[in-house]
C-alpha cells in the first residue's frame, strides 16, 4: 500500500469558514509565495465561494485579485481551484444561464482551473449547465456531493448521485463533506464505490472538522481510492474549518501513502503570514467560538457549525416562551428542555419535509420549522403553523427535486394554502439578463473589461458592484473596521461566572465622592477621552412624544418575534400610510433566525399606522401596523 | 463485522487535562446519576492521577471524595477505574514500595476496580510491583503503553513491551495515547498485534485530541481489536481532552460496531451539570488555550499539550536573546526563526538523550535541553551546557532504563563531570516508610482511618495532608479562589489587536467635568463600590530604600533567567548570611519552563549577601548571592 496520494490547500475556504472575509489582495500575494515553496500542494483553493463578492464589499476590484493571486501558482505548476453553486454560481439566489457561461469563461481566463460545482439539494438537474460550461470554458469540471446524514442519504444514493454527475459532464468528483457529519466508514464505501465504476476519475475529499470525524474521515477516503485530501493550515485549521496538514500529512506517511514532504520553513512563514493578516484586520471578522469543535448536533444530524446561532436562537425563544408560560402560570422551561424538543421535532419534521440535505441554507429552514413546530406545541397550538416563504419555495420544488417524499400533512397544507407545487428546471425560472446588464454598463460609461470580466461582476453581483463603483462599498468597509476595531478596544464586560460576584466593567453611572463632596455622575469613555456630564443638572434628550394611537382600528400583530423590515431590498416599496392592503398581501418581513419570513396582511383595510419600525426588533405580538 | 465494543468515560482525566482541579464530592455525586442514566457506559474513570491530591489541596478528605463518587457505579455495575503512575504512585516523585502496595488495597475498598499503570519511560521493572500489588488488593491490573512517536518506539517496540507487561501480570492492556501523537495506522498495527499474540487479554484505547490523530486512532483500535475506547463529553472534551462521545459513538456505530445507544435526555444533564460546575469554580481553573487542537508540534515529536508553555519559554528567551543580540549589533531574531532552530535541536538532541518518550516530565526535559542548547549555539557556545538536574537523574537511569542509546557526547559529558549512573532497581533508593507515618501519626493523635486509608494520603502527600489537617488548605484555596474570581470580575484589558487604537479599558484616572468644574480623578473600583480619592493630595506609598551593596565581594550570577527559590521546600534549610558554601554545594533554584534548576556555588567562600528575593523573577546573569 504506497499509493501517491496528494493535498489540496483550502486557503479560501479556511478563511470563509471561521469568519467572513479573506485577506486583501496584496496579502495574498504575500502568502502565495510560501505555499508554493511548501513543496507539498498538488491544488489550492483560490477564490469562490465568497471571494469575488467579499473584494466588492472591500470595495477592491474582485478581477484583479483572482488574476493576481492565482498567478503564482498558475506559475509553479499548482492547479488552482474554485467553489460554485450551480444555479447560484457564486451568490446566494439562482444566477441567469448566459451569466453563469460567461462567469466559466472568465475565470479560467484569469487563472482558475477547476470548477467545483455544488447543488444544496444535490439536483443534478441544477449541475448539468455548471459541468458543460465549465468545459466549454477550458475549466476542469467537478461534480460535488453535499453529504448529509439521513435514511435516504445512503452510500448507494451518492454512488449514484455520482454516476449521474458523471454522466452529465463531470470530469471529477469531489465528496464534500460541508458540515463534517458524513461518518468515516461510510465516506469510505462512498469513494470505493464510485472509484470501481468510474476508475479514471479523480475522486477529491473535502471535509470540515466541526463534529470531529474529519481525520477520521480523510484517512477512509485515502484507504478506498481518492486521489486529493483537501486540507487546512494553521491557524485556522479546526474547529468549523478544515483537518490540519500536519495531522493529514503525518497520518497518511504512517498508513504507508507516498506524499511530498513539507518545507517546514515555507510553512513557518505562511503559518505566520496568515497570523500577521488576522492581526492586521480579518480578526474582526473572525468569530471565537468558530474554533472550537462541537458534537452536540451529530444526534439530529445539523449541522455543528449552526451550534452559535442555534443557541442564540434558542435562548431568545426560550426566554419569550418562558413570559408566555409565567403569564399562564406554568412553570419555565430549561435551555436543555428546549433543546431536546428541538431535537425530537428536527427527527419529526425533517423526514417530512422531505430530507433535504441539513446543509446551508435547507438546515436553517429545517431547524426554525422544527423550533417553531416545537413551541407551537407547547402553546398547545398545531405544527406547520409558521413556514416562511423561503422554506415553502424549497417544499415546493423551486429550488429543484427533494431528495425524499413530502409528509401527507405538508402536501394537504399546500393544498389547503393553494400553493402550487414547481416541476419545471428551475433554471427557466432566471431568463438570460447579460445583454441589459451589458446596456447599463453603456449607459453609465463603464467598460466591460479584460474578457467580460466586469460586465460578469456586475451581472452576478449588481448592487454591491454599483456600491464599489461609487466608491461607496470601499467607505461603508472603513467604516464598519474602524467601528469594530473602537468596540474591541473599549473596556469589556468581563465574562459573568454564576458564583462571581458582578463588578462593574465599565461604570457609566457612579457616585464620586471629590474634595469630600459626593456627586452622581455620569461618564461617557470615547476615543478623544472622558466626557462627562452631571447627572442631575443634565437635561434629558429630547425624545419624540409617542405617536399617538388612533382607537377603534384593527392591529396587526406580529406572529413572531425578530428584527422587522418593511421591505426586503432597496427596490421594494415600502407600505406606508393611506395605503390599501388585501387580505394576504405580504405588507412588512420578519427576519428570524437568519431567515426573512414574510407578514401577510390577514384582513384587507387602508394603512392608518405603521406602528414597528424599519429595522428595530419586534417581540411576537407586537402590534406592528393598524389599518381601519 | 458486528463485534461489541465498549466505552469507558474518563470523567477524571477529561477535567484535568483542561484545567488543574475536579468538581467538588458533593458535584460529583450528583452527576454520577446522569452518567449511570446514559446507559452507554461500561467503565468510568474515578480516581487516580490527580483526584486525591486536589481534593487535599481543596481542603477536603479524599478519601470520603473516593467512597462516595465511585458508590453510585459500583450500585449500577459500572466499573471504576483510576490512573497510577508505578513508581510514583499517586504523585510526582517516587513513592516506597510499602506505601504503593497500601495503596491498591485501600482503593479497591475505597470502590474503584481497575488500576491503570503507566511508567513515563515504559520501563516494566517499575511497573511490576503496580501489577502485583494491584491483584493482591484485588483489583484489575492494567499496563499502559505510554504512546511516542520515535524510530525506537516502533510498532514492533510496543507490541513487545505488552509481551513484558502482561509476562509481569498486566491482565489488561491500555493503549495510552497521552499526548495524542500516536499515528492512527500504528495505533490499529500495535492492537492487532498485541491482540494476536494475547487473545484473552482486554485492549483499552485511550486519546488525546490536542493534533487531531483521536477519532482516526479510535477507529483504528476499534477495528484491530480494542475491546474499550476512552471518550470525554461535552463541554470538556476536544482540545487537550478526549474525543467527544457523541462522535466515536456515531462513527463506531456507522462502522458496525454494536454498542448501547446514548439516553439523550440523561445526556443533556450531565452536560450541563459539568457546565454547572465550570461556572461555579472550575472555570477559573481552566486554560482556554487548552480548549484548542494544535498541529505544529507534530514535527519534533512534542505533545501538542506543551505548545502554550512552549511558546511562552520562547518569547521569553527570545526577548533575552535578543537583547543580548542587540548589545552585539547583531540582528534579532524572529520568533519563527527560534522556533524552527528548536524543532532542528530537538531533532538532533533526543536520540541522544536516549529517547525518552515525550511525555510530562521528559518531553519538558528535552524541549528545555533542546531550547538552551539552541541558544547557546547562536550565542557561540557549546551544547549541552544547561542541563538541569532532573534531566540529569533520567539520563543517569534513576528514573529507569531509557529506550534508546545515549549520544557519545553525553556519555563524554557525564565521565566529565564524574557523574556515575545508576543501574538498580529505582525503587531501592526509596526505603518503606509506612512505620515512620503511622508514628508521626500517633503523636499527632490522628485516626489511620478505615482501611489505613488516612495513613495511604499521609504517606503519599505529607505536606499537603498536614495543610489539610490543620485548615490552611481550605483557607489558602478560597483565598485563592476568591482572588481568581475578583480578578476576572475586574475590569480587563481589550485583547490588543496591532491596528486597533488602544483604548482604556478601566479608566482610573480621568478628568472629570462636574458642575463645570474640572477635577482630576482618580478611581478605584471594588466590591463595596466606587472609592475615589483626589490625585494631587494623595501620598506616595514609601518604598523601602535599595539594600546597600557590599563592594570587593565574589559575584554568584543566575545561570538562567526564571523564578528564583532559595529553597525548594519548606523541609529544605535556606542559604542565609553567613554560611559557609562550598565549590559544587546546591545554593538555590530557578525554576524555568516547568523545571527547577538547582543553583549551585561556583567558588566556595561564606555568604556575605543574599541578593535574589525568594519567589522573585530574575534575568540570566542577575547577581544572586556575593560571597566573601
Amino acid at each position: 500500500m504506497t499509493k501517491d496520494i496528494k493535498l489540496c490547500l483550502v486557503y479560501r475556504d479556511m478563511w470563509q469558514s471561521s469568519g467572513k472575509y479573506m485577506p486583501r489582495v496584496d496579502q495574498l500575494v504575500r502568502v502565495a509565495e510560501p505555499i508554493v515553496e511548501m513543496g507539498c500542494f498538488a491544488r489550492v483553493e483560490t477564490n469562490g465561494g465568497g471571494f469575488e463578492q467579499i473584494n466588492l464589499l472591500f470595495g477592491e476590484n474582485p478581477n484583479v485579485a483572482v488574476r493576481k493571486w492565482t498567478q503564482p501558482f498558475n506559475d509553479a505548476g499548482i492547479q488552482t481551484q474554485m467553489l460554485e453553486r450551480g444555479l447560484n454560481a457564486l451568490r446566494m439566489s439562482p444566477v441567469p444561464a448566459d451569466v453563469r457561461r460567461l462567469m466559466f469563461k472568465v475565470k479560467k481566463l484569469q487563472g482558475t482551473d477547476i470548477a467545483r460545482s455544488f447543488d444544496g439539494l444535490n439536483n443534478p438537474q441544477n449541475l448539468a449547465l455548471s459541468f458543460r460550461y465549465a468545459k466549454e470554458g477550458g475549466m476542469i469540471a467537478q461534480g460535488a456531493l453535499s453529504i448529509t446524514h439521513s435514511p435516504v442519504h445512503t452510500v448507494e444514493y451518492y454512488i449514484q448521485l455520482a454516476d449521474q454527475y458523471i454522466a452529465l459532464g463531470a470530469e471529477e468528483i469531489c465528496i464534500k463533506d460541508m458540515a463534517g457529519i458524513g461518518r468515516p466508514v461510510s465516506i469510505g464505501k462512498m469513494i470505493k464505490g464510485i472509484k470501481e465504476r468510474h476508475p479514471e476519475v479523480l475522486v477529491q475529499y473535502h471535509g470540515h472538522s466541526t463534529p470531529g470525524f474529519s481525520v477520521a474521515s480523510s484517512l477512509e477516503a485515502a484507504r478506498n481510492g481518492a486521489d486529493i485530501i483537501d486540507v487546512g493550515m494553521e491557524p485556522l485549521s479546526w474547529g468549523t474549518g478544515h483537518a490540519d496538514l500536519l495531522t493529514i500529512h503525518a497520518m497518511l506517511k504512517d498508513a504507508g501513502f507516498s506524499l511530498p514532504d513539507i518545507n517546514t520553513k515555507a510553512y513557518m512563514q505562511a503559518r505566520s503570514l496568515s497570523q500577521e493578516f488576522i492581526d492586521d484586520f480579518l480578526g474582526y471578522y473572525i468569530n471565537p467560538q468558530n474554533r472550537f469543535l462541537n458534537s452536540l448536533l451529530i444526534g439530529p444530524g445539523l449541522p455543528g457549525g449552526m451550534m452559535g446561532s442555534l443557541m442564540a436562537d434558542l435562548e431568545k425563544n426560550l426566554s419569550s416562551l418562558n413570559r408566555w408560560l409565567e403569564k399562564r402560570n406554568r412553570p419555565p422551561m430549561k435551555q436543555e428542555d428546549l433543546l431536546l424538543k428541538l431535537f425530537e421535532e428536527v427527527e419529526y419534521a425533517w423526514p417530512r419535509l422531505g430530507y433535504p440535505p441539513l446543509v446551508t441554507p435547507f438546515s436553517q429552514y429545517v431547524k426554525n420549522v422544527s423550533l417553531m413546530n416545537a413551541i407551537q406545541l407547547i402553546k398547545g397550538k398545531d405544527r406547520w403553523s409558521m413556514i416562511d416563504e423561503n422554506t415553502w419555495n424549497m417544499i415546493l420544488g423551486k429550488s429543484g427535486r427533494l431528495p425524499g417524499e413530502l409528509g401527507d400533512e405538508i402536501l394537504a397544507l399546500a393544498k389547503a394554502q393553494d400553493r402550487e407545487f414547481y416541476t419545471g428546471n428551475p433554471q427557466d425560472l432566471y431568463p438570460d439578463a447579460l445583454d441589459s446588464f451589458a446596456e447599463k454598463m453603456q449607459e453609465k460609461g463603464w467598460d466591460r473589461g479584460q474578457d467580460d470580466e466586469e460586465l460578469l461582476e456586475y451581472a452576478l453581483h449588481p448592487s454591491q458592484y454599483e456600491a464599489y463603483k461609487s466608491g461607496e462599498a470601499k467607505q461603508r468597509f472603513r467604516k464598519d473596521l474602524e467601528e469594530r476595531k473602537a468596540a474591541k478596544s473599549a473596556p469589556e464586560q468581563a465574562p459573568p461566572a454564576s458564583a462571581a460576584t458582578p463588578a462593574p466593567a465599565a461604570p457609566r453611572q457612579m457616585t464620586i465622592d471629590v474634595d469630600g463632596v459626593k456627586y452622581r455622575v455620569k461618564v461617557a469613555y470615547d476615543e478623544q477621552g472622558a466626557e462627562t456630564t452631571a447627572d442631575d443638572n443634565s437635561t434629558a434628550a429630547t425624545t419624540p412624544p409617542p405617536a399617538e394611537s388612533p382607537a377603534n382600528h384593527r392591529e396587526i400583530t406580529a406572529p413572531l418575534e425578530g428584527k422587522f423590515f418593511l421591505t426586503k431590498d432597496s427596490g421594494e416599496k415600502a407600505v406606508k400610510v393611506g395605503d390599501q392592503v388585501r387580505e394576504g398581501d405580504t405588507i412588512a418581513y420578519i427576519e428570524s433566525m437568519k431567515v426573512i419570513n414574510a407578514v401577510t396582511a390577514d384582513k384587507s383595510g387602508k394603512v392608518v399606522e405603521v406602528v414597528a419600525q424599519h429595522g428595530t426588533d419586534i417581540e411576537e405580538d407586537d402590534v406592528i401596523f393598524r389599518i381601519s
